[in-house]
């Protein structure tokens, strides 16, 4: 019996989630997505149809749902006999969506981060504030819930846990980098929700290193990287989930997060921050009305679905992994490259969205097929890599393995 | 019998105006300020007070006035038995106080063009919009209107007046050079209201060149300048209510304004104008709130009121005035120079507003005199300079000449 998968959540994720689903429903049972506002799961129902993605016919059914509302959840995820829930809702959803999963023994995956509404860029430990707490619950209900299973955290983590099982005896340091060196064409974008994108970088820059946690300031620490197709790009330090959890597996690993900015992002970023423009408490105007100011940026930027038909160039996210091999020092860079182009042209999306969609329909059909339905609560660094990457490069994210500097053929065969 | 003055507005500006009318209440008869939150006109009375301001013994009394509402400003007047009215309120108002002033016969002085909250930037000729229409009635009503009478427009209108009378048979161009060289010490803040002060800067820049209006975008024509006290500094041409006055008078010279702006002001103004921040049209949130983003970006700056305090440092405004005295090229440059402290010890207040409201009273004075009661609507360089810049000079705002390069003293004895 195939299993059902209902995906919560309409935005540009969701989408890339969808279609992928769709072209591989031979694999699943019925397909759900459900959102608050019906009308968007709709319209990606209809960008499935109007591609031609679904593989077999098959169910590809729109809902309306409040993810926040555990009980309703759990009465959707019963009525649609979902056993697989793949959340790409908003991160203050999480909790709720694995209560329901909880509830009623669905498979959980999400792809960032619990957060909390009113608090804005939580300390660390960051899986530790929600996610681990619920650890012993979910292994008594004996679900399976793959925490991060996007491209960053998720594939990355994979990386990581690829490094350790194939090139390195020891690990000294993990440095993360992602970078987008895609232009959309606008003035300034970001490239998903700006209230969640703006929320990353307004708080302190956590990274691991020396054994403990560091805090820095956000774009105090810049680094230059020379990277494979996309060449020479600016960086930033700036926390992640993942580092958390991978130092968590390594804790004598230095483990930082370098994020791609380009001039124009940190100019608005800056002036922005600085004004108090991106404050999520209110502010009253002169004629006393009360707003949210972050709530107002975003009204006034472009609506990141929009960028996808006009984006072109590449995006590069990877691991550089040092260390030991047979006492020797080795370098290891793990890494992908997408497209935007070929995102759009396939799912409709930009490759943003293409890169954290994918992954967590690769980890839906390793649940499907009992590869890693591990009935416990998961980060993907605690799984097996290669059937994940294997997976992955069927379904368009392929990685590639520089060893010292050389690629390096990588054999993902298990 | 000495005439009584209303002054319309209760902001920085109108603060100046009050404590520079009180400190020369033996030249005015009673001295009322009103506007529409009477608590702001109640402040202004006490600070006067506090700085015990009041030359002799007078009356300084706050009034409750919606400026807008003619018959109000209208009965204001009367009750109040105000022969001169000082309009300092918001530049939206000056018509109908203009139409109050004509219906009492009381003078009328304003410091800035009127505009309309809901057009941004009109287009020149810009006293042709509003107050030029309006000539033929002040004049058989029989009052006088002095139009833009504070320091840019108003004395630098004076200074190329005094070019004119003084130094130069024939004038070939007129550049207007407006420097703050202060520092609040804030991040960013606007020195006066950020609603009136970014709208002077969203729409086209115009300037009178080569006998007719030429247009620029903003931060497009850099100009640096190498001023007295002050050094170099940046500017960039921007449009202003007086090139229209003054090119009307001089229409064979070319007349530019620079205005002074620091990197951070290119900065802020830049990423909030591509964002749409400064937009007056309403832009709905996700969650369905109407917004205006420039009230929104008003709300997150500081009050400019509250930088006064801490503002170091000084001001320099003038005319670089060029063209042929008996047959040679010759060059003036017409200016003043004040500091922020000094105005804070005197009055209060910041040297920005300091510039701006001592002008409109020194105007006040020479109408209660009789010197400038000429009974029409003029701009400033229709009046004979030398008495208003000598009462300038009394009153804190004294003017420098060089010529050619060279200081030359100044006799302001008519």
């Amino acid at each position: 019996m195939k299993k059902n998968v209902l995906i919560v959540g309409a935005g540009g994720v969701a989408q890339v989630v969808a279609h992928k689903c769709a072209r591989n429903n031979d694999r699943f049972g019925a397909i759900h997505i459900a959102s608050r506002t019906v009308e968007k799961c709709e319209a990606i129902v209809a960008s499935v149809h109007e591609k031609k993605a679904m593989k077999t016919d098959g169910v590809l059914k729109a809902h309306a749902l409040d993810a926040l509302d555990i009980d309703a959840t759990v009465r959707l995820i019963e009525e649609t006999g979902s056993e697989i829930v793949i959340n790409v809702g908003s991160a203050f959803v999480n909790m709720s969506v694995l209560s329901a999963c909880i509830r009623t023994g669905a498979a959980y995956i999400d792809t960032a981060i619990h957060e909390d509404p009113l608090k804005i860029c939580e300390t660390p430990p960051w899986y530790g504030n929600y996610e681990w707490r619920r650890r012993e619950e979910v292994e008594k209900a004996g679900i399976t819930a793959i925490l991060g299973a996007g491209f960053d955290p998720g594939v990355v983590n994979a990386y990581a846990r690829l490094a350790e099982d194939e090139y390195l005896d020891e690990i000294t340091s993990i440095d993360i980098v992602d970078v987008n060196a895609g232009d959309h064409g606008k003035w300034f974008s970001t490239n998903f929700d700006p209230e969640i994108n703006f929320r990353e970088f307004t708080g302190v820059v956590y990274s691991w290193q020396n054994g403990a946690w560091q805090t820095n300031k956000m774009f105090e620490v810049p680094r230059e990287w020379d990277l494979p197709v996309v060449g020479k790009r600016p960086t930033y330090m700036t926390g992640h989930d993942e580092i958390h959890s991978l130092s968590a597996r390594y804790p004598q690993a230095d483990v930082r997060f370098w994020m791609g900015f380009g001039e124009r992002y940190v100019q608005v970023f800056t002036v922005l921050k600085n004004l108090g423009l991106l404050s999520e408490q209110p502010v009253t105007t002169a004629e006393g009305q009360e707003v949210v100011p972050l709530k107002v940026v975003k009204a006034c930027l472009p609506n990141p679905a929009s960028l996808a038909p006009n984006y072109k160039g590449k995006t590069c996210i990877g691991d550089l992994v040092k260390g030991k091999k047979n006492g020797k020092d080795r370098e290891v860079f793990i890494y992908n490259v997408a497209d935007h182009e070929d995102a759009y042209r396939e799912v409709g999306s930009q490759g943003i969205s293409y890169t954290a969609g994918v992954p967590p329909v690769a980890a839906a059909l390793l649940i499907a097929d009992g590869t890693w339905d591990v009935k416990k609560m998961v980060n993907v660094e605690d799984l097996p890599p290669k059937p994940f990457l294997g997976l992955l490069a069927e379904l368009g994210l392929p990685t590639s393995v520089q060893v010292n500097g050389e690629d390096q053929a990588l054999d993902l065969a298990a």
